[in-house]
Formats: C-alpha cells, structure tokens, sequence
C-alpha cells in the first residue's frame, strides 16, 4: 500500500494510542485524583505564592535608605522606627487576610471581596489596580533581580536593560509554551533565598554581639551629601512618610495567597491562613534583620549616588554603581565574593524572577474570572484557551517591557509607580471586608459566631483605615514621582473593562429570547438547500451526499460559470455520472464567484420569504498555513459574505487530505498546553462552586 | 420606534435601492453593453498600452551614450549606428507580434504562446521573466521619471531615492484604491510626451538646418576623460554591442499591447496590430530623433560624471547632477527654464510614471492567466477578488521598492537588471510562434493561406533569431552589471510557481472522483445532529428551529457544564420553555468548550461509524473586528477543530446583530471596487471564449 495509505493508518494507530488514555486521564471517574495532584500542601504552597512577598525585601529596605539619605546620613536613624511601622502594617495586613481568606476561599481575592461587597465599581477599581500591579511586579522584580545579579556579575549591571528585556522574554517564552509552574521547582530557590538571608542575619548578629568585630559595608566610609541640610518640622514628616511608603513596598504580593486559595490542599482556608501567617513573619524578620544589618554595617546609599556620594572628598561619578542593601550586607557579614555572598546573590535574583513569573500566572487568572463577569472578552474564561492566554502574556510582557525601557530597568525609580495600586486594593478589600461582616452580623444570632464575627470586623476595619492611610500618604508622597502613571494606566484598563461590559450587556439585551414559545419571525417553514460545485471530486460528491440525508424540503446543486469551456465539462460530467440533483449553474460576466452566489439566495429569499436557505459547501482540510491559502479562500469569502444576509444557514462538509494529519497532530499537541497559573487557580469546578455559594 | 429599528429600515431600504440597479447592470440582459463600455478605440488604446514602450525613450538615448563614454567622446559616433540597429530591431519584433496578435487575439500573450507552442516549461520561463520585468519596469520608470522631474525641479534630485518610495507609495495606494483605469485619462500626458518631443525634434531641425543657429547642451563643453583610451578591435565591438543592449531598453513593454488584444474595439487583432505599428513608428522616431539632437547639441555624458566629466580641467565632483539626455536636449532647443522645457520635463516624467503604473496593471492580469493554470493560487483567477489582487500589487511594489532603495533610484544602475527578462520573452514566443506556424502548415491545404502562413513564419523566425541574438548579447555584456539579479528573481518566481503546481496536481489527484456511481466509504447512511448551546437566546432559539426544519434522523442540543451555576440556569430554563428537543450536558473539569466536545462527537462517530455527525453552531454576525474579538472565539475554535474529524459536517446558523449592518455596508462597497488591469485585461467573458477556442 502507498505512502499516504501508510501514513493515514499510522496516524490513526496514533490517535487510537492517544485518545484513549486522555480520555481515561480527563473522564469523571478520576477527576479528583487529577485534581489531587494540582492541590499544594503549604510547605509548596508558601514558595508558590510567597516568592512575590518575601522577594519584595531585596528592595525594600534599600527604598528606605534612600529615601532618608536626602537628609543626610543622620536622618538613617529614623531607619528601625520607619522598619517598625512597616512592621505593624504587615501583620495588620496579614491578619485582615486571614479574614478574607476564611471568609472568599474561592480565589476571587480582592476583587470577588471588592465586587461583591462595594459593587462592581469598587471591583473594577481593584481589578484595575491589580492588572497595573502585575505589570509593575514584572518590572520591579526583574529589574532589581538584574542589580542583585549585577553585585556578583558586574556585565549585567553594565548592560542593565538588555539583561531585563532578556529576562523579561525568557519569561514570556516560558509562558506561552506553557511550563506546569511545578511547586518544587518554586520551592528551591525561595527556600534557598529564606535560609540565606536567615544565615546572613544570625552570623551577622553573632559575629557582631559575640565576636563583637566590626562589619563595614562597602560604602561604609562613603559620605552623603544631604539634599537638604537639616529638614526639620513638616518637611522631615513628609520625608518620614515617603520613607515609610517606600519601604511598604515590602507588603506587595500578600494578597497573593488569598487568590490561591482553591489550590490548597484541605482544610483549603485554614491552611492558606496558616501560610500567610507564616510568610508575614518571615518577611518581617528578613526586613527588619537587614534594616538592622545595614546600618550596623554603616551602609550609605544616596537617591543619586553619583553627585551626593563622596569619597574623600570627591563625588564619586558617574560611573559608580550602587549595589542593592541586600548583597552590600551579604559582602559585609560573608566576605566580599566568598560563596555564601554569590549564592545570596544568585538566590535574590532568581527569586526575583520568580516573584515576576507570578505575574505571569497571576494575570491570566485574574483575567479568567473577570471575563466571567464579562469585563473582558468571554474566551479569557475557558481554561487552556492558548490564543486567550497568550495575548493576555504578550499584553504583560509588552507593557513590563515598555516600562523597563523608559525607566532604563532602575528598580528605585519604578518603584515610585508601584505600592499605589497594592494598597488601592488592600483599601478596598478590607472596606468590603466590613460591610462582609456587618451584613453576617445583621442575621447571625449564635453568640459565639457574633463575637468571632464583631472581632473579625474590627480587625478588618482598623486593616482598612490603616492600608486607607497608607494609601493616602503613598499618593502624597509620591505622586509627582510616578505614582501618577499608575493610576493612568489603571484608569485606561477601567475604561476598557467598562466598555467591554457595555457591549456584551447590549448585546445580551438585544439577542433575549422573548417569552413563551418564541415568536415566528426567526422560525422559517421550510428549508431550500443548495451545494455548490466547482469540480466533481470526493469532497463535492461527500457534500451532495450530506445534503441528500439532510431531507431538506428541496436541494440543487449551485455552480458558477467562471470558465464555459469548465462548465460544459461539468455539465456533461453531471450527466454522465447521473447524479440524481439538479445542476443549477449561474453566470458571472466577471469571473467573480461570491456575487453571483450572493445575488442568487438573495433571489431565492425574495422568492419565499418564509423559507430558509441552507448553503452546503465542500471544504477541503489542509495541514499547513502556506496550503490553506491555496485552498477555500474563495469559499471562505463566500461563507463570511452569506453570514450577513438573514435566513441562510452555511454549511461546510470537510474533506480531510492527508497533510490535515499534521494539523491535527499539532492541534493535539495545542490541547495538552497547560495555562499559566493552572496550578495556584486550582480545580475549576471547585472554584466556581464556591465562588457562587457566596455570590447567591 | 427604536434607533436600531430605524437603523435596520434604513439599511433595508437602502439596499432594495442599490440591489435592483446593480442586478441590472450585471443580470445577463444588459452585459454586452457594459461590456461595450470598457472596449477601447484605438486612439485611446494606444496611450494605454504605449506608454511604457514609448516612455523608455526618455532613457534609452541616455544609456547608450553613457556606456559609449566608456571609450571617450569619440566613440559617439558611433551612436548613429547603434540607433539604426536598435530601429531595426524595434520593426522586427513590432512585425513579430503583428503575427502573435493575429493568431493569439486572447489575451494570454507571451506565455500562452510560448505555453501551448513550447509546452508548459518555456511557457513558466516566459511567465516569470514577465513577472521580474514588471517590477523592474516600475523601479526603472519611476528612477526615471523622477530624474527627469528633478531636471526642472532640483529638490526632486536632492531626495531621489524618497521621492522615488513615494511615488511608488502613491501608486500602490492608487491601485489598492482600485482606480478605474480610464484612457482618456492616460490620453493625455501620453500624447503631450509624444507632442512635446516631436515639437522639440521638429524645432531643432529647423533651427539647425534652416536657422542654422548652433544649439549647445548644458554639458556641451565639457571633456569626457575615458575609462579605457583608444579601444579597438573586440574590446571595442564589446563596447558597442554593450551600448546596443542598453539602447534596447526602447523596446521594453512592446508585448503589453499583445496581452491586451481583448479590450480592443472589434476587428480585435487588426485594429491591436495597427496600433502596434503606430506605437513601433512614434517609438523610433522619437528615440533617432533625441540621438541626433543630442549629438547636434553635443550632450555629454558619463557612467561617472564626477570622475570622468571635467570642465576647464577640472573634475566636475560629487555634487554635479548628471540630467537625463532629453531634458538636456529640450534645454539646448527650448532654452532651460522655457515653458516648452518645464512642460516636456513634467509630461515626460508623468508618462513614465503611467508607464509604471502598466506594470501594476499587468501583473495582476498575468496573475490571473497563471492561475487559470493553477500555477499561482486559484482564487487570483476569479475578478474583482481585491484580497488577492491586493498582494500580488503589494508583493510588486515592495520588491520595487527593494530595488529602488538598494541602487538608489539609479536609472542607469537598474536598467543592467533589465531587458534580461523582456528577451526572453521576446525569443521564446517568436520560436514558439514559428512552431505554432509549423503545425498549422501541416494541416493547411488553401496556397493563399499557406504563403499568408509561410510569410508570418519567416517574419517570426528572423525575429526569434535577432531577439535570441541580443538576449545572448545582453547576457555576455550585461551579466556582471546586475542581469544576474535578475535571473535569480527568474529563479525564484519559477520554483515557486511549480512547487505551487505540484500541490494542485497532487491534491487534485488525491480528491479525484472514483469513476461510477461514487464509493460508499464517503456515502453515509444516517445523520445525527448535534445543536450547541451556551444560553438560551435569539441566536440559539433560530438555530435550533433551523436544525428542527432539517428533519436529521435525530436532534439532540448540546451543551458544556463551564459554570455549574449557569447550567442549572440553562436546564431550568429548558423546562419551563417547554423545549422539545433532548438538552445533553456535557462536563468539563476544565472549563474547556473545545476539547469535550470534540470527545464527544468522536464517540458519536465510534458508536456508529455510518452515521455522519452535523453539528449546528449559533453564530453572532457583527460589523466591527473589535467586536469579533469578543464573540464566536469558541466556536470559530471549535469548528476549526471539528474540521479535522471525519464524517462531521459543520453548520453556522447565523443571527445578524444591528452592528452587522456596518459590515455589510463594507463589504457592498467593496464589491464596488474594480480590479487593477481590468480595462485592459477587457471582459472576461470573450476572453476565456477566445482563448478555449485556440487553446482546444
């Protein structure tokens, strides 16, 4: 047997070896070991969701420094009161969100909290503000994974932006293959970073308390030129307060865990709470031990190093790279280059990326759940959707990538944009958190729950008055660095999301079905089917077959006469095989197809109103684009043409040619992509079981 | 009533008011007349067609002389000669194909000669070397043109190579438009051009012979420093035979008369044949005409006038414009500046620029001839199919473009890459001709046709001789200038369209109808079929009555459990409409559409393997892309999918929304619009009839 006979049953054994298992893998029967698998216990699910948080204090407290330096090294002082403030915003911030954690264990986070409290005004809001906070992780993680990496690795420093950009499409790439963001792979480096930090602390702490030798950072003798010489009053509050709101960048990425609920192993929202207990500390000790750190080991960092940094005397130019706090104190405690250093170094930045690769996953989830309130378009709902996904990627990527470019990947710079759209949400959610609560308290009668409930609400509403404040200063105090950019960028997404809402409301009112039995005006009476014929070959005699079993109340078969020498062929071919339909052919002094056609069931419509028109067309199926264009383009056109004229229905009977099998193989291929974020999203079903307990 | 209502009323009305009309001016009834419209006179042929062969003259004079240079100012004298050479040539292959005309009234030109003569390779050979010429007529036309404009206007000159984009943007622009190519409209600067250099050849003569004033060019004075002294012997033949092929660019664009013998006014071929004459005649004249005023007036030129011209002494340098040898000529007799110079300068560059528009025109026509024979993709076969024609024009103006840019709108540089194909096309259907007449001899008794045959044989043959001849020459001389260019875009055309044959042969060969009444393996003996349902609306209510009137052996609505909120929803509302048609829910633990139903038509298909599936898709019809965006994702997915399952046939029941309105409108303008080339490709109709005829 010939080639194709050979390749077509291979290709069946193939999908015969295939199905079957993917059925088994898929089928009911054993759904929920499937989904056993996806679950994470906590010591996976803390990496998973807290590389993003625990990340965030590679930068924070250099934020601080920074801030503070514009009044001089004395203002460095005012440095653990500023770690303390942080500090107590955290744990408010950790224990509100074990309330909502308790509370929306479907994984609508802020938004489901926001939407269903405030309504979808107040959700759209944080909706927005989280899409612009995920473009921002992106940034801000990479490019200060990129300065982390840099202290180890001068070239990369050199070359900042490319290496981000660089970066910034491995991600992308990761992305839209799809890699199965697999908890373990999370876990090293995070786990990693954690004990290296710990490590740093504890020997810092003891080679300083015992040992009692001194650490010098290296920009320990450096001098700082304070911008402004002895701020006092107002002005030293407000620099305070831009200190402060720097270092809340510490805080971005919380909410994270309160999204991923659904992907906890059971009890889903005492586990999740418990991770986030555990990741807040964690956070607050790593933050507070490097704050201490530093400026035991008399880090110095300037906003620009370049002009206010001296060095006997001198500035230090403009060539001067400032290293990130964390890996100044890592060279102070370990030793400048020692492994311990280039290890820290190596975790910070890969943890970085990982914190920007939970963006990666974070943005189509969050995505998947506004489509289902039709803010976005319908498909970004369905799961493994890899056109959907991939543009929502690409959008991320580009936008990142956009934003490292004109801010030249300068981590301290687009920080200034970042925080505004966390504590947008952090508000909202814990606001919606009260009402959450005062609508409970308003039925519940059992004492107990009322008392858990009324303390529930307390901590939630002192976590929104103070998140509330934070945002007020953050706005203040930054918003002529940048904050001002945010906000555009979520104002647009509002807008968007609003007008996509619109259509689809318009639309679903327009296409309503009235009551009773619907009206007649869509139900024609009879059918009059109609196959057009170009040749006679298997794919139009397979259409002529269809047609006749389809019993419509009449059927002709349609050609145009685009050559007359072809058509007296087809006609006397017609005969020849008597093929038992009648042949109507139409002229077309143009050679065009589509026209006539159009014309000819327009007639027929003309003729009775009442009938509908079924148009059957034979379609071949090829493998490859470049083939596609040499097939069906005219009968494409045709069939996008008859959409719009009413009362026809177009159907097109495939023929499969032997190159379809690739096709077909790559489509199976497309099938076992996994989205990102499947993982943290967690079982479908599941969610959207509770997601509608607690929206009825 | 509502906006929409009246929207819709409006729209209605609107096209009863455009539908009637049009089917009158396309029903069959009034088709000759409308027809009649588009044949041309004579008078008006010409322009269309000449202007490219006669627009060459504005170069050619020029490249013989440049290349004469070569051997130093003495060499011009040689020019006379050359010119006689080029006269003779120019008769020989008008009296060429005054034959093909005759005997090939269909419009297929060179290739179809050379394709029924010399069978389907030469006939390829043919078809690509056109192709390439037709880009290299724009880059040189317009190269040309443009420095012609630059001789009255400098800027022009300054930004060659811009200008030169530019014009080929606006032209692209124009013919994507679809710009009715009116005659009259092309009668007009062709005939000033044609004018204008007669007057100029005319007044010259007088002043020179009668006045016998000395008229002197502005290069007149200027001392040519030769590359090579004192050529003699074969060196010096080479030359000339050098100069020779660059004087043949006059006889470029002598066959597009040839391949538009259908839009003629009746007798076709005899009045194609006078014109063809007449167009030989203006050619020749004007291009002695300009030889002999040149050197008259003793226009000076050189291949590098920087170096090679001096004045005084001096090299001229970098900065000096070397003008093309007519506008010099029309200086020396008008005087620079005069009205006759401006108004010859502007004519000669619009002609030029006409000249290149032919080739927009005649490529899509070409096109359409080759995919008749399935050698370019068939759907550039049928008319007015503006996606097809869009990229066969884009297709030429970028490669134009390319040229343009990479030799720097150099004329002179371009025109080495010329000719190559116009040569081949010339030999290749003269022989064939000589063997089109062979065959007919063969047959023919009547003396009077025999010696009528015999005549035309010899003219062909001689012409197939001397054209072979100079194809030889231009290849010896010219290979190394650039002609490989040229060859290799052959090369490149000629694969491409064989490959795309082979795939026609080969799936036509794979679909080819069995003989007899056809097998049964495709003739299936029951149809299930299958309506998707998401909502229950308008849209699905139709598709389910359309599905209904089908009376398929059975009806089942299928829908997919993505939500189970809403499926409770959906089979609620089942119920309480009272809907008679079984409701199966499908679950997808993956909030997938695509994949279970897939599965499940796939399990249909192996429970019974004879029966086809039909699966009836609802379909929303809107006006905008953006609104696509956000409707029918899914189900343009999934009926992608479906496609490639055998034994499926595919049904769209589409429910037009208001918005549809806006692209139906689109699409009615659109159908408007008239394909480049279409005025003298004539009407379709005739020209398959004619050409059947010969090719049978």
């Amino acid at each position: 047997m010939g080639e194709p006979a050979i390749e077509r049953l291979r290709s069946t054994v193939v999908s015969k070896l295939t199905d079957v298992p993917k059925r088994i893998l898929i089928g009911r029967a054993l759904r929920s070991d499937r989904l056993g698998e996806t679950l994470l216990p906590k010591r996976i699910a803390l990496p998973v969701f807290a590389s993003d948080p625990l990340s965030s204090v590679a930068y924070a407290p250099g934020e601080v420094l920074l801030v503070l330096s514009i009044a001089g090294v004395t203002a460095y002082h005012f440095s653990p009161w500023i770690a303390v403030a942080v500090v107590v915003l955290m744990f408010t911030v950790v224990a509100s969100y074990r309330q909502n954690v308790h509370a929306y264990p479907s994984g609508g986070g802020d938004y489901e909290v926001a939407n269903t409290n405030l309504g979808p005004r107040a959700g759209l809001t944080v909706a927005s503000a989280l899409l612009v906070d995920y473009v921002l992780t992106v940034a801000v993680s990479i490019s200060s994974g990129i300065e982390n990496l840099g202290s180890a690795i001068p070239f990369v420093v050199e070359h900042k932006v490319l290496c981000a950009l660089a970066v910034i499409v491995l991600l992308t790439l990761m992305n839209l293959r799809g890699v199965k963001e697999s908890g373990s792979l999370f876990a090293i480096p995070t786990y990693v970073f954690v004990a290296g930090v710990f490590t740093m602390i504890a020997w810092g702490a003891f080679r300083g308390l015992v040992l009692d030798d001194t650490m010098r950072a290296p920009t320990a003798d450096y001098v700082i030129k304070p911008e402004h010489q002895g701020l006092a009053g107002f002005a030293l509050v407000f620099l305070l307060l831009r200190a402060f709101s720097s270092g809340c960048a510490a805080l971005t990425g919380v909410e994270a865990i309160s999204n991923g609920v659904p992907a906890f192993r059971k009890p889903k929202s005492k586990n999740a709470a418990t991770t986030l207990a555990m990741m807040g500390l964690l956070a607050v000790t790593m933050f507070c031990g490097i704050i201490a750190l530093a400026a035991e080991t008399k880090v110095r960092m300037a906003e620009n190093p370049a002009r206010d940094l001296f060095h006997n005397g001198v500035p230090l130019g403009a060539d001067y790279v400032q290293n990130p706090v964390i890996s100044q104190v890592a060279e102070a405690v370990f030793g400048k280059g020692s492994f311990l250093f280039v290890v820290l170094a190596a975790a910070t930045a890969l943890v970085l990326f990982l914190a920007a690769n939970t963006a990666y996953n974070g943005f189509p989830l969050l995505g998947s759940i506004l489509a289902q309130d039709r803010y976005l378009p319908r498909q970004l709902h369905t799961r493994g959707d890899r056109l959907a996904f991939s543009n929502g990627i690409v959008l991320l990527a580009g936008a990142a990538g956009l934003l490292v470019g004109i801010y030249g990947a300068d981590s301290t710079r687009l920080i200034q944009l970042y925080i505004v759209g966390v504590f947008v949400s952090f508000t909202l959610s814990q606001t919606g958190m009260v009402r959450h609560w005062n609508r409970l308290l308003a039925t519940e009668q059992d004492q107990a729950k009322r008392r858990h409930m009324i303390r529930s609400r307390a901590i939630n509403a002192f976590g929104a008055f103070f998140t509330g404040l934070v945002l007020v200063v953050v706005l203040v105090t930054k918003f002529t660095h940048g904050a001002w950019v945010a906000l555009l960028g979520m104002v647009i997404f509002y807008a968007t999301m609003t007008a996509i809402r619109k259509h689809y409301d318009r639309v679903a009112e327009e296409i309503a079905a009235p009551e009773g039995p619907s009206d007649d005006s869509v139900r024609p009476s009879r059918i009059h089917s109609v196959v057009l014929i170009s040749k006679i070959h298997r794919p139009t005699l397979r259409a002529l077959a269809y047609a006749k079993l389809m019993r419509s109340d009449s059927l002709e078969a349609l050609s145009v006469n685009v050559d007359p020498a072809e058509t007296k062929a087809l006609r006397e071919e017609w005969e020849r095989r008597g093929i038992d339909v009648p042949l109507k052919v139409l002229d077309s002094p143009y050679r065009e197809i589509t026209r006539p056609v159009i014309e000819y069931v327009k007639g027929l419509r003309k003729e009775s109103p009442r009938d509908a028109v079924s148009v059957i067309i034979p379609e071949y199926v090829v493998g490859h684009w470049y083939e596609h264009l040499l097939h069906n383009q005219s009968a494409l056109r045709l069939k996008g043409r008859l959409l719009f004229t009413p009362g026809i229905m177009v159907t097109s009977v495939p023929y499969q040619l032997q190159s379809s099998e690739a096709a077909k193989r790559r489509a199976r291929r497309q099938q076992e992509w996994n989205a990102p974020g499947s993982v943290r999203r967690g079982p479908a079903q599941v969610r959207s079981k509770e997601s509608t307990e607690h929206k009825s």
